[in-house]
């Protein structure tokens, strides 16, 4: 079938001809569909059955291009591939942590997928100050798992160069290098910031010693193919109830530094704590769930890093370190020491790409709507100041980070004196 | 035409089947082809005629193995095709620095090209103490151009990723990731080395802060896609004579860190001067010789880095920093200190990539000819010693490495006390 968009209307016969579908999709004249992407960059529908619950699925079909900014950006279609792939792998390393694929059309640039009915974007229940006591368990099983179990460290040189091949995705990270290392921190039509930061977005875009640490991170993203990263790895990009929780959207996904995906989600988890200082007026309230996501970050950190090391202890078959190059008295404890390094360098490179993450939200194309929710702007402002700070500590002081608590330690320290 | 291996007979009517070539052969009748490869890794015939010195090829073309050590190392007859678009790369962005290619036949795996009949391999007058006095102006020029124009510098980010695309070479990187960071370290039925050298090669074996470090350079080796690197560029890989210089052999070829060139050549260079503890007896002529190598490394470096930034700072058009990033007052200075950065970090990187190749020439599957045309073994092993001992200190010291005076230091430490 020749690419067309598809539409409510012709979404539910062009799900008849796709033969993996019949499983889950038996009833077409009962079936439903709704539009729910923002039209800009997918289209994303809901198919649901009007009285049998059990047949439902989501639609995704990219559209030819991306409209940003009253720019118009070319981008391929082939993101959908990207997104399945990346799916699919997911569901392989790390079964239950992602949406299960149910079919894939290339021609169409569509696939279909788990409706996920009983889970709401992160973001919401943050806001709303939710816990949820089983994140920082699954979280940190799918960071370790993915980013593993398709590094050099589990797997043969040529599985991992044929893998990578499958995910060159420039275009997509074309995105990620303007919007999060590059446009906030100069001059760009597109930039959108709150007029009363004014001063912290001109100091910024000043700042020399800033903006080369933010150089020397874009350099990592551009060049440091490492493992398969989701490479958006925001709380918009994670669905959760209570029990369960899904990472979405890897649409951008491909070989980049580890430390990108821990600190995208770490920066994320920040920015909702500081938005508690517009959010929750009562201090005692505000303080304890401010506590609460700061601990999150040590808790995902610390399951993170032993997952990934009692992965790379159990299955070290890669290439980058083979065990016999261990083999000679001393060699355990060297091995355990480049364990040890690995993952400190890894949470030096979350810091400052965290801090990209968190700096670009405040002065970019795109804020969250953690912060956006903020109608008040010089309530807004007492919060992104504070993000801003900690953005700038966290990415020139990660040489001197060493450990999960230096890390929130610099959090911490700002909610204090906010 | 379906692959079959050529020989002598045999390639002179496959020649007359390739247009591309008739500006060059014209007179098959008198042509003569000597296959002059080593039979294992490629085929290699010079054709030449009779009378007519201007009817002279080169031409290669792959095995489906590569015989080593007693093993069978499965490789893709795919390296040609790696070769032949480096070269002709290289012969783009730095016209006359490498052979001409005349013609590539991706069914045959065979490429032919341009013949040196003037040129000799590096290693050659470098044992007999012959100066090249283009050298450094030459293959900093090479350096210089090869890796700005394929790095993020010059690029934009699709052009640089669709390249990369091209040179996913895994079959090639294996070998390298094999016998330049893995096995001479440990136990490996192909490693050979001096007897004499026993105790230093045990020690290397087993000291743990030096295998950290090449663990370090290995993962770099196999992450980082800095630029379009040539991945071998040792003294074989170039030939010379006292006006030409001609880089051969990129089949290695890939996206992997500038550091690794720039140090596989530094190294190289110093294998030869320690190597003439042996060759030259007479200690002033000894001396004298060395220093011009030290001398020359200090000159390619100082010529490839004023280089380097030059075309960086005359042809920023590449993803990584635009110069709308330093439009601001004092962003000139900024940028000026990044490229700086850049460039350090790059000799650092040289400075552990090239222990590395100095430490698997005394102890991995293959030593180099300066090294292993000394008969006397306990000759050799004084240099070999010596040879180790840099390599020690290149790696472990190479976070304190700041200017080229502290890399070529070691080198010249070790001439005088040996």
């Amino acid at each position: 079938m020749e690419y067309t968009p598809l539409n409510p209307q012709s979404v539910i016969d062009y799900l008849k001809s796709r033969p993996m579908l019949r499983e889950i999709l038996s009833d077409f004249d009962h079936l439903v569909a709704q539009e729910v992407g923002d039209g800009n960059l997918n289209q994303v529908f809901i198919i649901r059955h009007e009285s049998d619950p059990k047949q439902a699925i989501i639609v995704k079909q990219a559209l030819p291009y991306l409209r940003v900014a009253g720019d118009s950006w070319p981008l391929t279609r082939e993101r959908v591939r990207f997104e399945t792939q990346a799916l699919r792998l997911y569901n392989e390393v790390t079964p239950g942590l992602a949406p299960q694929v149910y079919d894939y059309d290339e021609a169409m640039s569509m696939v279909a997928m788990e409706y996920l009915g009983q889970h709401e974007v992160m973001r919401k229940p943050l806001i709303a100050r939710q816990r949820l006591p089983h994140f920082a368990d699954h979280i940190s099983t799918f960071m370790a798992a993915t980013l593993f179990y398709t590094s050099d460290l589990y797997k043969t040189g040529l599985e991992k160069k044929l893998l990578q091949a499958q995910f060159i995705n420039p275009h997509l990270n074309k995105i990620q290098e303007d919007f999060v290392y590059t446009n906030p921190y100069m001059q760009s039509p597109e930039n959108r910031w709150n007029p009363e930061l004014e001063a912290e977005v001109e100091a910024v875009r000043t700042n020399s010693r800033l903006k080369l640490a933010i150089a020397e991170m874009k350099d990592q993203y551009m060049t440091r193919g490492q493992a398969l990263i989701h490479s958006d790895l925001h709380t918009g990009s994670i669905m959760v109830n209570a029990d369960d929780t899904r990472v979405i959207d890897p649409e951008f996904a491909f070989f980049g530094p580890m430390g990108f995906d821990i600190g995208a989600l770490f920066a994320n988890l920040v920015l909702n704590a500081l938005s508690h200082f517009a959010h929750t007026p009562d201090m005692q309230t505000r303080v304890e769930y401010q506590s609460y996501l700061v601990d999150l970050i040590h808790e995902i950190w610390t399951q993170f890093a032993q997952k990934f090391e009692r992965l790379w202890v159990e299955h070290n078959r890669g290439e980058l370190v083979p065990n016999d190059y261990w083999q000679y008295p001393g060699g355990d404890a060297a091995f355990s020491q480049f364990r040890q390094r690995y993952l400190h360098d890894m949470l030096q490179d979350a810091a400052g790409h965290g801090a990209c993450e968190i700096l670009r939200r405040m002065m970019g194309i795109v804020s969250v709507s953690d912060i956006q929710s903020i109608a008040d702007l010089k309530q807004r402002a007492v919060v992104e100041r504070s993000a801003v700070r900690v953005g700038l500590r966290w990415v020139m002081e990660r040489s001197s980070i060493n450990g999960i608590e230096d890390l929130i330690g610099i959090v911490t320290e700002e909610i204090k004196v906010t």
